[in-house]
């Protein structure tokens, strides 16, 4: 385990991954257990993944990605998904806090009713932004999760969604947010670091 | 500096401030060197944060934000912006692999026609998605980054966002992804831990 500076500087989007590693469910599932405690809104937990490392839908989904390379040689393809309807699992969520007393059941009810509110009442657009918006977060820290564990990864958005969920037999109120390949990075073919902006152009004080 | 497990696992919505807490801008763009290094698509940066630390101001966001408390209480709210037009910077972007000689003139004219060909082919909807999911991978690197320096945060989805558009001057093209606030958490008043799924509901292997 490393220091989170560290992990934040040394994660690098990976540009090619050495071929035949592979990664167990046991080391993903330990990577999980972290990328669970990403926050979301109302606590609704909005992101599934999805986690392919059989060669033949690897092949599918290197077809559904425009065939980029990294699919193929990569130690697991995670497709990452936001629900839409993840309002709807609020009773759930807040389930254990009435049964351990924490929220009487008044409270209870007024904490479900308040998490689903803004969903409810602005529909569709909002549950949809709200899906990438929360997989978003739970992403990012799947991949320090995962540089943490010394593995390298690589967010992809370029990909045919809906042939996504074709292969994966996704239900429709799931968005493909990201892709995310995952394996060992061939160093040898890294090239520089992607320049980044200075602070004093991402960042204003006061006003935008 | 910790390790990043135990950051992931400590950094939680904060649920009240200690008010009266000051950070400096020295503090705040220390975490921004480190936000600096998340990933986006293309590396086209598509984040934008505006820290607001005046009194009146804040006053405003928490009008907008529906009087919630902790508005008021934070030490800064950051408002995290993802810019629909990010594509059109590719040319600035990419330019010093150019001058670098990393890529010659062709490499460097296909590297900007690659990166810009989605948000051009799939317009609006797409630059519109492209926002969201960029700046929230940059806003959970800053909630890690800041827990790492010792301040707490909490994500806010409930405000007005032409309200905050409008209080910030936040130009058309930028969307209002999330407010952050951030502080020193009064933790007398932390409750228990939200519930978190286990990790075989939110994985799935090989298909959904």
């Amino acid at each position: 385990m490393s220091e989170l500076a560290e992990v934040m500087k040394h994660r690098r989007s990976a540009n090619k991954f050495i071929p035949d590693v592979h990664i167990s469910r046991h080391e993903l599932d330990e990577i999980f257990e972290l990328v669970k405690y990403s926050p979301s809104a109302s606590n609704l937990q909005h992101a599934h993944y999805v986690v392919v490392q059989d060669e033949e839908k690897k092949q599918q989904l290197h077809e559904a990605a425009y065939k980029q390379y990294k699919v193929l040689t990569s130690s697991a393809v995670l497709v990452v998904l936001g629900h839409m309807d993840a309002h709807l699992n609020a009773p759930q969520i807040y389930e254990g806090l009435l049964h351990l007393g924490v929220l009487n059941q008044q409270e209870y009810d007024q904490t479900v009713a308040m998490a689903q509110a803004p969903y409810k009442q602005q529909g569709e657009p909002f549950q949809h932004d709200e899906a990438i918006r929360n997989a978003s977060l739970s992403a990012m820290s799947f991949m320090l999760a995962a540089k943490d564990k010394g593995w390298d990864t690589c967010p992809m958005i370029g990909f045919d969604p809906e042939a996504v969920k074709q292969v994966l037999s996704i239900p429709d109120r799931y968005v493909p947010v990201l892709m995310i390949t995952l394996g060992k990075e061939d160093t040898n073919s890294q090239r520089v670091r992607g320049y980044r902006k200075p602070v004093g152009e991402f960042v204003s004080y006061e006003q935008f």
